[in-house]
């Protein structure tokens, strides 16, 4: 009896990035009547409802016929989109917030501040022992622009506001932020990168963002200008970003992701005096916040509602 | 007939940092019923009655005989505290804010999101070419302390708070301020040093406080603390704290003022990897509202009435 009250509960199959089981563990409390497991055994793959996790290998999906929707464990969901394992009918689902909106504001925080109070050149002066004071630049003359205006960058564009900067927003379709001048459109974006001191990329990566910021965008920006990527590293072009740092024109880059992660050894960016190098660490998705959005998600499957946060694969996000 | 009124007028001396000629301009402006100079004729020395400027040579004052306030460019006044060419029954005034609160909270965040956002040990990863994520921690689990409430410390420290961070105070006299845990005395110093990831000091130079973070003080920081000094270089043991990087008990240091400045070329301080220099530029007075703050006070002076920002010199601040 208890096997066949088991055996009719919803299978949820976890795949996480780190080995702790504490993902796992988190969604079988959150979900007490959904049976999660870490690993299908062959025979079952057949019986596996839904998938929560991070891109997990290739051919993963294949064998999981009657998969009715896939959650992933991150906003980004480019990797998902690209699979041939996994069938365009499985709903898609990506996390909204799940608490990565604070920390990417932190990121872009201190890239820009970074750039507002001179920080590259007075480290650059320190290693050359040289005491010089640089012209200060007030927060409100200090002008960022937000590529990408979702459930992170809205947010991150709304706190720099707040703090005090002059913010513009970019993305496809037209938003309204509070002390944001949001646009959108290909000449919106041209004129919004002239007028950037500092460039926070936050777009997701689809198909027409890969490949973005390239050396004309990006030689758009104002000399000295500075460039914070933290979405995606198919949208910059690196070359194009070294040139651009190495004539003067681009006074310093803080990067998170990088076209390949873990970042080659021998990619020249390692080594570059202009550029700061983070691995991937932005926002990382906090356990409480994902949990209970899938947690809320898949009850709303359970109960026939919609769901949040459905990916549109035309879209790309 | 013009001559008369113009003798007639109160002369105020200026003695700004630049050359420019900005601030006795700015000032002229300002009290057209002052006779603005920028520099004594010894003949005329015994007519001035006001002055108004960052620390002037050594014996300066000395010729002004007949001198009723001076107007300190600055938030800090140690310096000329310990002049004995000013007369201790002139008034002594100094800046309130003027622009500086919103900059050093600027100086302070970028410290603090520095430490908690791993800055320092991404720089050292980097220089490795090490992908290494390393533990997220939040801002309400950033513990700050601000040693110094004034015009400067309380916004500070209040800036920090608003941002999410866990913030407490400590100074002389026991202040509050909102969301801000304020404490007072030597045990309270204690105990906030122990709970303290980054310490800003933004202390006056006094007596009291001179030498104040020792190396027994700073010890009580917790493991991996940074520490963030923008007042005075005279509060801070700087072989102490060497000892403690070195040691590994401090991770890092924000440095930008220094017992001798500029910082002597020979100081082991430009060339340590933990510690980052700036040249004394963390806030920086703005003409605007330090011209309004001395034009305030003088009409106060002029008309009688009392004086705002008065230092008291038995305090020292």
């Amino acid at each position: 009896m208890g096997n066949e009250g088991r055996a009719a509960r919803p299978v949820l199959l976890v795949h996480a990035a780190d080995a702790s089981g504490r993902w796992q563990e988190a969604l079988a409390t959150a979900l007490p009547d959904v049976e999660v497991i870490a690993a299908p055994s062959e025979a079952a793959a057949g019986t596996v409802d839904f998938f929560a996790g991070w891109n997990p290998p290739a051919g993963f999906f294949a064998p999981l016929s009657a998969l009715r929707a896939v959650f992933a464990l991150g906003a980004g969901v480019d990797a998902f989109l690209r699979r041939p394992d996994l069938a365009a009918h499985v709903p898609l689902l990506k996390l909204g917030d799940a608490g990565m909106a604070a920390q990417m504001l932190e990121y872009a925080l201190l890239g820009v501040l970074a750039w507002q109070r001179h920080l590259p050149a007075y480290s650059a002066q320190q290693s050359r022992a040289e005491w010089r004071a640089l012209p200060p630049t007030s927060r409100a003359d200090t002008r960022v622009g937000v590529l990408g205006l979702g459930a992170i960058g809205a947010e991150v564009a709304a706190g720099l506001a707040r703090f005090g900067y002059t913010v513009g927003g970019w993305s496809r379709s037209v938003h309204s932020i509070d002390g944001v001048r949001c646009v959108s459109g290909a000449e919106a974006l041209h004129a919004l990168l002239e007028r950037s001191d500092v460039l926070v990329n936050l777009l997701p990566s689809t198909p027409r963002t890969r490949g973005l910021l390239d050396h004309a965008l990006l030689g758009r920006l104002p000399r000295g200008a500075c460039v914070v990527n933290a979405s995606r590293g198919d949208q910059l072009d690196v070359d194009a970003l070294l040139e651009l740092l190495d004539s003067g024109h681009l006074s310093s880059a803080q990067l998170d992701v990088f076209a390949t992660e873990p970042l080659p050894r021998h990619s020249p960016l390692w080594r570059h005096p202009k550029v700061r190098i983070t691995p991937h660490v932005a926002a990382i998705t906090l356990l409480e916040p994902a949990v209970a959005q899938i947690r809320d998600n898949l009850q709303c499957l359970l109960d026939g509602q919609s769901m949040s946060n459905v990916v549109d694969r035309a879209r790309g996000y």
